[in-house]
């Protein structure tokens, strides 16, 4: 009996760790991340104005990072600001870095309302902008 | 008595499956994509010559693609030729995306033997190229 309820502790314990290994694993993992799958890669590239004061522009980046909780079709976001010390830059100080499933879920965001809105609110601060987009190989 | 050795068994088991988890975990996932672990991107657009042949085209695209198989500081690598329907792109066609781990491996990566190979056999066929790096966030 003591073998008995010592067993059941000791599956429940095994299978506690199993489920709570594929658990984390699951969440870790994106689904655009799987290897051998292409994605498309959304860059944006911004040149901020001379005089858009640094609170215009962590405005901007905050407005940019607040996106992906707004449109699902944003599987992946990140972004940075330059510091390549190349000197090829040509003057492009911010890069956001969007992943999508499909032609289709582009063509949902580039007219979405939150994403038209952000464009306004950026659009004063702006000298340039530079995108590409990119099937992931 | 008993219990002290089941004590020991069940603690091995614990100590074992951690220990598969953690190894599986590092295989099945590149330490660049843990998740809030920043890494550090490098972004290269090229614009070729007009005169460029699809041949020259493919032969750089091959020889960039082969630089992470000769260079191990490069922990990740993929490309892909643009397809952004907004008009944004200011002639740049290619997207080369690489990560490092460090700053330091960048500082190896660039002047690399094999890189600067590359470069040359780049340099006729380039109208332009821009290159951005940031850590991502």
């Amino acid at each position: 009996m003591k073998y008995q309820i010592l067993g059941v502790v000791l599956a429940s314990v095994i299978s506690g760790l199993f489920g709570l290994k594929i658990g984390e694993h699951a969440a870790a993992k994106p689904a655009e991340e799987v290897a051998g799958e292409e994605v498309l890669r959304h860059v944006v590239l911004f040149k901020f104005k001379d005089d858009a004061s640094a609170e215009d522009v962590q405005g901007v980046e905050e407005a940019f990072a607040a996106l992906p909780g707004k449109i699902e079709e944003i599987r992946d976001f990140e972004w940075g600001t330059n510091n390549s010390p190349e000197g090829l830059d040509q003057g492009f100080t911010h890069c956001f870095f969007l992943t999508f499933h499909s032609e289709e879920d582009r063509a949902t965001y580039l007219p979405h309302p939150d994403h038209k809105l952000f464009g306004k609110a950026l659009g004063p601060h702006l000298d340039k902008v530079l995108v590409v987009d990119y099937w992931s190989k």
